[in-house]
Parts: C-alpha cells; sequence; structure tokens
C-alpha cells in the first residue's frame, strides 16, 4: 500500500520515525509532516500565510516533507500537491500521549485523521498513552497489523480510527476494546506569572479530570490496560437535538 | 444576563461591534476575544505559549479584553480569569463569512461556542453570509431575540447552536430552518507560487464545492434564504460503526 504519514508532533518525533521503520519494508511510505511540534492546533488550517514544503533528510537519507504548517495542512498538501494519487491510508502518529475524551477536539493528531477521512481514504491515528520515556515498539507493530486489518476489512466511508495503546509492556495488554469518545476533560488552570518587565502573564496548564468514565469509553479502555479503538465522524450535528428545536417558536 | 462575547474575526471586528450593540443596552456584556483575525484555527489551543490579556478601548471608553490566543483559549480564560463567575451564556461572532458544512470543523467562530458548551454553558455561535459589504444590523437583532428564545426554553446541556443568516434584506428572508451540518466542503487548491528569492510556497485557496445538499442542511436553507440553526455537540464517535468493528479480528 501506498501510505501517508503523518503526525503532530512534528516530523523529527520518535513516534513517528519508530512507526515509519515498522511500515518501510512492507508498504510504500510518504512523509509529510509539520516541521515543528503542533500540539493542540485541533482542525486548524493555515490560510493567512503561505505554506512551504522542505525535504528532510535522516541518516544522511531522503526522509520525508517538512511543511511550516498543522497536521490538517499537511494531509491536504500531501494529497493535493505532494503525491501523485491519493494514498490508500493516512496514518497520523505515533503520539507521545494519549487523544482520548473530549481532548480528541484539541487533537492534531486525530485532526489529520480526520482530513484524510474527509477526503475519502481510510485514515488513523495513533497514540501512546504516556509523555515520558516512551517505547514506541509495541505500539509500532500493532500499528502495522492494524493496517492489515483494515485493508482487508474496509473502513465506511468518511470514518477514522482513533486508536490509543497503553504504554505498558505486551504481555500485559489485557485487549482489544472498540471504544465511544469519553466525556472526561483537562480541568484547565491558568497560571498567572509576571515576567521581566513587569507585564501579567498567563499560562495554560491542567489536570486530568475526576469524572467517572463509563466501561465503554475510550479513557476506561486506556485505565485497564487496553488498546482502545474509536470510530470517529466529522458530523457535529446533535441529531437528537432537531425536534426539539423544532417544538421552539422562533420568529424572523 | 451576563453574555460572554467573543469571535474569531478579532476584537476590532464590525460583527461583534454590532452584535455588541445591540445586546448592551439589555444585557452585561463581557467581551474577551482575540487581539488579531484567527479564522480558520479550529478548536486549537495556545499551550506552549503565554497569553497576556489587554484591556481595549473603543471610542475612549473600555470595550473589552483583547487575548493574544485563539477563540477556545478566550472562552477558556474569560471563564477561569476574567469573569468572576459563569457566564449565562456564550456568544461568539458575528463572523463575516458563513460557518456550515465541513467548514464547521475549521471554524474558530463554532469552536468558541462548543468550548462554551463543553463548560456547560448554553452557547451560539452566528455567522452572517456574505464576505464583502455587511449589514449586520439584522443578524445582530435577530441574535438578540433569538438569546432570548434560548433562555425562555434552555438547551440541553452540551449543545451549542451554530446559527448562520442570509446576507439579504429582512423582507427577503424565507424563515428558519432547524438543520444539519451539510457535507459539502471547500475544494482546496494551493496555488504554487515564486518568493523573491526564487523558492517556492504554496498558499491555500478553495472553492466552495458543488455538491448537491439535501434539504434539511445549513448550506442548502442558506441558499434558500432561510436563517439556519443547527444544534451541535462535541462526540465525534460514529456509533453506528462500533457493531461493525467489534465483528472484526483483531489480535494485540
Amino acid at each position: 500500500m501506498r501510505i501517508l504519514l503523518t503526525n503532530d508532533d512534528g516530523i523529527y518525533a520518535k513516534g513517528m520515525y519508530s512507526l515509519y521503520l515498522e511500515l518501510v519494508d512492507k508498504h510504500q511510505v510518504v512523509i509529510v509532516a509539520p516541521e515543528s511540534e503542533q500540539s493542540a492546533v485541533g482542525h486548524a488550517l493555515t490560510l493567512y500565510n503561505p505554506l512551504r514544503v522542505k525535504k528532510i533528510k535522516r541518516n544522511g537519507e531522503f526522509y520525508g516533507y517538512g511543511v511550516n504548517g498543522t497536521p490538517a495542512d499537511c494531509v491536504k498538501i500531501a494529497f493535493h500537491e505532494i503525491m501523485n494519487s491519493p494514498p490508500d491510508m493516512v496514518i497520523s502518529g505515533i503520539n507521545l500521549g494519549p487523544n482520548v475524551g473530549i481532548n480528541v477536539l484539541y487533537s492534531g493528531t486525530v485532526s489529520a485523521a480526520t482530513e484524510g477521512a474527509i477526503l475519502g481514504i481510510p485514515s488513523i491515528a495513533v497514540s501512546l498513552n504516556t509523555y515520558k520515556d516512551p517505547d514506541f515498539g509495541f505500539a509500532s507493530s500493532f500499528t502495522k497489523r492494524l493496517v492489515d486489518v483494515i485493508h482487508k476489512n474496509g473502513l465506511t466511508n468518511g470514518i477514522c480510527l482513533n486508536v490509543n495503546i497503553p504504554a505498558v509492556k505486551r504481555e500485559m495488554i489485557k485487549g482489544i476494546a472498540i471504544t465511544r469518545q469519553g466525556t472526561s476533560r483537562f480541568i484547565e488552570r491558568f497560571e498567572k506569572r509576571i515576567d521581566p518587565r513587569d507585564n501579567t502573564y498567563y499560562w495554560q496548564a491542567g489536570q486530568a479530570s475526576v469524572r467517572d468514565e463509563d466501561e465503554d469509553t475510550d479513557i476506561k479502555a486506556l485505565a485497564n490496560h487496553m488498546i482502545s479503538i474509536t470510530p470517529l465522524q466529522y458530523d457535529l450535528t446533535c441529531h437528537k437535538e432537531i425536534d426539539y428545536l423544532r417544538r421552539w417558536r422562533i420568529e424572523v
């Protein structure tokens, strides 16, 4: 298969490199990724600035294309300008840190997979549930096998998969859970600080929410040391609310 | 009511000012908005840079707080730092240009309303369907009345409304449609150019898709000169796909 590989941690990130090495012996892999870290950019696009595409080497050999834009930009420019024909699959990751619960909305990693789905390409986002000392080995080999399963079964058009992998030893992983997006979010906190010129500034921090999650959520699966796979789509409509609103009397 | 007013066109934008003037005689309005234009930032957050909050004057009087961040940042910092207690409603807009179809995903205007919904506050995003010579008069007075209707009826927790208003004379408006998000998107196009130093760059452009839309979509409603109101939520799970995926054989 021809696979477009991208991420939001930037083209030099270890997680993408590990996955690249795993995939490249079997597939044709084209890397188009942000030049610098783009975490929490959500589904942002770069419209008001030019995009530049740089050829990036790794270990002295051509590795991929670095773009001064967001993950969504990367998928679009790969599709329209860099690749001569659409890829068979878009893979975003492997991200350092989980993308579960409401934080999925802020995730550049997930937005790249959503962008692939919008373009009609089977797409997955892969994240590892740790922020430090990551070992991407198992996550990479699992992703490689998942790619084959997706290829064999076929994904419904417009759907992408959000995959989160526990950062524990393989023998500790309890299984695979097909999940839904949980409702927990980081409870943000702004640190108020004073800069060297005596001006106030704020730094956005956060802590994990303590909300109890149902068994079928991505968050609970990860907590239970299961690989979480959530199918995502990009229709934000709350269909259940439509009938309720139609009973309102609103005048022009 | 205490209303938090924000946008993605920036704190100096005409659309927000028109709405502010309309609301301020009846409500307590707190403006917290990006200092500069933030279109197409999606649901981005500023985590790796400090945020600064500036008091902004208009016509010599205090007008609101300008933030060097995204619309989602503005809602979060207003909620956690600027306002002493949560607002009764979050309003984002009035945006110059529609936010319908798949472009809802890229919209900073909508992301501010979604952020309000995540925080448990009734929230709306309001956009005017034109990019030039905007007359925000009717859109502002309609929004003011809609605010009362929402306050009277109550919005389900976690839902925000995406409101798009035709840019035609009031007597041309055919009514109000409760809609779903359409599936049309801009078909993007990258203009390849050469800079003064002979380097290639790309500029992301786009044209409206020609996809046929169903009658119950936001896009079709606007085309029919109706005000479109779409209830949005922030669970991206494709629930229908879960059973299908559970039948796959995936091994750890």
